[in-house]
């Protein structure tokens, strides 16, 4: 029963308040999820957080990757997924005949066509070994309807590069900044621009970069304001955030 | 020479181009700061990125402390301070009259009267003992013109009071959450709301929470999406960046 | 209004369904807690988990003290104070005279009288330099109603001392080992009885005990099994463990 | 020679107090064990512990575990394995028929029939790639004789779904909690029940969470009361520790 | 009763075999310690091991200490503290006339007359910032017998100062090397002696150190042979062991 | 537009100087670079550093490779690749006669022939395990014109054969030191010599070197003085600070 | 030339006493090691240390192993490898026909034909996985001579496995305790022997056991007396110091 | 004996040539340094590094600080200390007039007057809390002889305020970058230079900076090339890092 189903029965006297009340209590969040067995799909997120759900590839079984597909397929029409591997792509495009997959990000999705990008966000990274994590920051954005501006290969090592582009950071809604090794771009960058930077740490690098932890700790301890830090390598999390801010500046609810 | 000037001698004659090449390309970045010794003032920063300088109290002498209130006053007509002592304030109220200070926060500052404050930026914090990080946020966020809705001892474990206040949560241009041991209270507001959550690890705890570390890598991890996070304790940073947010959505530039 | 309230307003009429549904819903968690400004005291809880709220008054200023323990005293007739120093105690005792404090736990309380405690459960520590926070585990236990048996100063290295004790552990309903350096009690204990062991690693030691990491990773990766884990220096989280086994044990609802 | 025979020898004065005491204080542990060369059996836990001895199976050679998996089936009629793998299930399927493999899991084991499963424990995962782990603690309880309820994927980013079922948890006799990630699951049930949350950290997730430590420092820091800790992936332990809890309730000794 | 009066009372026929049996098993252990109430002495450990129990006085009570002195010197005729302040010194010395402090190193000892020392242990430094780590090694080595030969501040970075000790060094049953910062003193000495070096790293140092952490890892990651480890700044651990292996040297069992 | 020709303009009075001004400001560093899509192929640093763009192999894939290649091949005339695997040889060997692969260190170059070698930089390494590192490094700075002397397998646990070196080692005008273990190569050579050592930690080891930390831990520490310490493993990087050192040395511009 | 040589021919007069003064500083440590381009063999470690060098296997070419083996077969007739594989045992016993290999342990070695075992020490293993590591320590203690007494999986959670050899223990030159895990086994030994007792950590475990941190910790944290910690899995470095303090007990130099 | 005086002896036939390599051999390193009982001055190590001693002076008692002091400036003429006290200055300038102290950076000195400071070593900081740390590297280096150029306050977050400075930077032998906070500093530095850069993390910042590993990481992880690091904080070894390139630059020796 639904809260008016219930609240109906009480207004018609078929239930007692108590009774009601009760059963309210117990099952206070009667909101919306749908009981897969293995998964229970949160149905009510669009609504309640504006974002349709997506799906993390890794380790999900090729059966199991294919029914979620479907699923989502069916109620949004259209679906994203992430850290997806060539071997998934393979299996599901046997079945959904407009799916995209880009290795090198491990975007795999089917897209409505014609969307149109709005907007403004800047995806940089400071070396071509991050463009990985770059592009599942980039395509997540773009997936949720954000446009897009790709600047790579810009390291604080030769500073020059970043600062030609400072014009096009300073217009942005919010950057996104890429970056392993020392991690220190999003720094850089946060001193040049009025907006919001998303620091994404990457595993990029070797020896004490400790898989990431070293970009991630300088990005947490940036002497610039106004940086956002996700997990390490999390590109879909900077695409998601970005186009929340994205969304904040076109005045979309 | 201002980059104008140069410029200007060029046209007259005054100068060729090669030595105005010259001048420019090592004066490259004639930009603005002010020499004070110790300490490069980043005059120009309001211009470029829309905020004052913050003045970091923690460390610095009481007479260093008194000369930059006095510049950065005579400049902006306000100042805010933050990781400000007893002792400091003591010190600078002999000759700053309008001078305020918060013990618990730390924040010691002047502003403007009359200020008003606009949008919706919610602040929420797990326990008491988290609430002077979530008022350096809140006050900065406040001294940069953000209206601040605070919603206090919120922590998961009592999970009921944080639920009765989700449509405040909802209606927010985005979220502070202030959480300190594990850190679990912004994955919960991040599965409630639309707008980005910033999370802020306190150092509250003790044990295996490592001074912070425990509640970082709760944040860091985060299962929901749309979670920010910013350093240990740094309730300044998550002003900063709420400000930012909240000035998007109001479409302020 | 209660829920009660709004369901009776739908059964009289006085309220549409739907208007009601909003209201529900919106105040979906319509639950008890205590709005103090600063602190909402989860009035709750008692209902819902069995315990009445605890303070934790490391940190907290003398007056919120003072009128937490007086709100709380109001409503349960006792209260348990942990981390206390002895200048709270000096403070707290002008106005509560049945005010007893333990210097060397840091528990706090105020006790209803004659008190039966029941059930049995056994704190152990391996040095007399863990004997604080065993005491802080069985104070709260006994707070609580457990009967607590104490066995101080039987750590691995002498493992004669624990063997001769080795009835008493086995007729306890659960055994809590204290233990800092290299914390091994727990696993030999494990070894020996029956029911749940709660291990309490403590900050014991010097050098590379890290504050007690030694010992919270000897403890989580325990050979034994039924090896229970806490916080470091957490002997309050494990007297409530521990109460909550032994009233499963007395069959306590 | 057992220590009844020695006794009897002395007082049958075959032999001296003397001598006697020589020997039960040399082989005072004249206990149970059974030497198998490469291993030693531990015949008597049984009796002591209420468990017979479970198989990890991870490393063990397929010809070792094929004589530890007869011997204890003779002995007890039954035998519990973990961490298997589907090459080991293959070689042990040879000789055992009623052998039960679940991969997921790793669970390889011969079961008695028409076991009764009794008591109540909940098993909860936060999100599906926490299942193997969840798995591995459910079918040890029930192996152990407990009556399990699972209920998946109910992570704390969308709160509702946990809500929805709050009854069962506060029926169980414990809940175990299983969560990577940020790992903040337990915390929010540990609010909503009366009985022991045993809390189990798994390796599920990416970048910082290094291979669970993150969600592990969550759970040990966790703000709520009653939260038990066991080892990163540890399902295992937390099925034997539910059944140590469940037996307490239900007065089996 | 002692093991030998049960089985004289068996003999006598004063105790069935079976009570005997029993209180046996229960009383297993009944070997010596003494139960001070707060700590249980272990009176055994001198025949157990060869050595009496040593007092480690931080944090313990000017009262505690004064109690555990009294009873230990009582029965042995001497007794030997370490991490002893000049206070607990103050308070001690006006009960012990004879009482020894060492400031440097916080050795607290009350020493037989006319101790012989025997044998030979080498105790270098690497620093003279060592030194009190050393003097701790040393001082206890030479309480239990041992002749100690201190050759200080010989660290690796002038080589020459060391190797023009190697003929003593190469004479020593062991040598305990006591080094900060890098810790690199024992690798050193290892390639040029014939019996164990005790390495013992301090926290002597500053950042990177991490508080010994980096003398430690270095010392068990040693390319030398015949390096045995104690904890930072573990004097005392070291000079026990240099203790054993001399007694091993000079045949004393 | 370069800066010379935006000047010229201003001159010829074709373009104001407050539309030049704003140009030279947002394309302020119209300094060289070359954007080949995914990757902008510094062109600039050699005149900027005096050293070419080195290509880090690992993670490029074929194609990427023998662009990046031709193109500083057609440039330099010459190209050094590090990190690169057997596999990317034969591919790029099929394009360029000239190429030469090391397996041990990964070095893949094409160098100018009959290059001289000039000054004098020592390569020592601990153990003969961290030679692949030790010929990254001499390999580096020979490709960049650096003479280089090889000292292979002097460790500090054989101290004599380091020091029977001493006297090439004091004529070097900078020594390199690789050392995997407890890394303590550098700390004696430091003590030895006039110039700077830098200290090359490698992840040569096993248990508590943690891939490298230890050593890298142990060379950050060191007690000696002059040691610039690099990332674990990092060769490439020594050999380039050695040439700078030995070009300082040499009076190089 | 040789010290006496240089000596000789200063006796003879044929070289000044500065000139061999010089000589002798220079080459100050003409000591023994055998330059075999990648390797310097320590030639002079056996008249040095009392043993012959031993090749850590893990790493080495098969063509590098086959040169090692010879050259140190020739000069002390017998060669100890650890860590090898299965494939290098294969490659050299085309050649060496008395080639001996253990896979559980990886040692490789040839050993002179009826070789005394003399001495006393005993390997304890906590688990059954902890063997190889064991094997590792009592094959090396054995090829150095020393007779052992393997007492396996005798771990902390069954402790009368353990308490029934303690006889065995007590009467041992030294006790070697190999553990994994929580890794306790030493502390409890320690309390027990009279001997020093060399604590060997292993990797075996999962999760947080950091593959073997956790072990290393417990130990080098034991509050028992007499514990010398060696490396994670370091079982040869365990043997080497057993040797040692085997030899000094015998009384050998 | 020296070791010319052994010579001699041999030519005179009063020593045989095997008594005196016995006496070499054991006294081989018959160098020089000067044994104070409590420290060995390394008195011969100006003519091996070209540095006289350095003192440092935290955690020495005034007494040792005053004798060491006397005997370093009656051999060198001047003394140079870092980590003083206000306290140890207070004390030694009793007796020495000439001392000079530095509060902010703890340089404690007596220094020959009319030194001449030649070369050119840059000493950048990236923020005003770094100067202490910045302030020890340069002031050591002007102790040793170097001309020094201090750049101060120029963190990474607004650029332009290095970047104005890069002539400076790039004229400099080495440039010394002192940062705290995320340490991003010595990248952007190495990219526009083609000299040295000295890298010193310090421990400015605030939580997840982990008392400067978070620079440490960040420096040791840099992009750039050319990047030497020292430990944190530790300005000393920058200075002098510094002053032996500068030397080189200068062709000193």
């Amino acid at each position: 029963m639904t809260i008016e189903q219930i609240l109906t029965a009480v207004k018609n006297g078929e239930m007692t308040p108590d009774d009601a009340a009760n059963m309210i209590k117990n099952d206070m969040q009667v909101l919306g999820y749908n009981d897969m067995g293995y998964a229970r799909l949160d149905s009510d997120r669009k609504s309640r957080t504006g974002f349709a759900e997506v799906v993390f590839c890794s380790g999900k079984s090729d059966e199991q990757l294919l029914n979620i597909y479907r699923q989502i397929l069916d109620k949004e029409g259209e679906v994203l997924g992430t850290r997806a591997t060539k071997q998934q792509y393979d299996y599901l495009c046997r079945e959904f005949e407009e799916l995209f997959f880009d290795e090198q990000s491990g975007i795999l999705k089917i897209e409505k066509k014609d969307k149109e990008l709005i907007g403004n966000v800047v995806v940089c990274s400071a070396g071509t070994a991050d463009i990985p994590v770059a592009e599942e920051a980039a395509q997540t954005a773009e997936f949720f309807g954000t446009k897009v501006n790709r600047i790579y290969d810009v390291g604080v090592s030769g500073i020059h590069r970043l600062l030609s582009k400072s014009d096009e950071l300073q217009l942005a809604n919010c950057v996104i900044a890429v970056a392993g090794m020392e991690g220190a771009l999003p720094s850089v960058i946060g001193g040049l621009v009025r907006n919001p930077v998303i620091a994404v740490p990457t595993s990029v690098g070797y020896g004490a970069n400790f898989e990431g932890l070293s970009a991630l700790l300088t990005m947490i301890n940036s002497c610039a304001n106004g940086i956002a830090v996700v997990n390490i390598n999390n590109g879909y999390g900077a695409g998601y955030l970005a186009t929340q801010m994205n969304r904040l500046a076109l005045g979309i609810k």
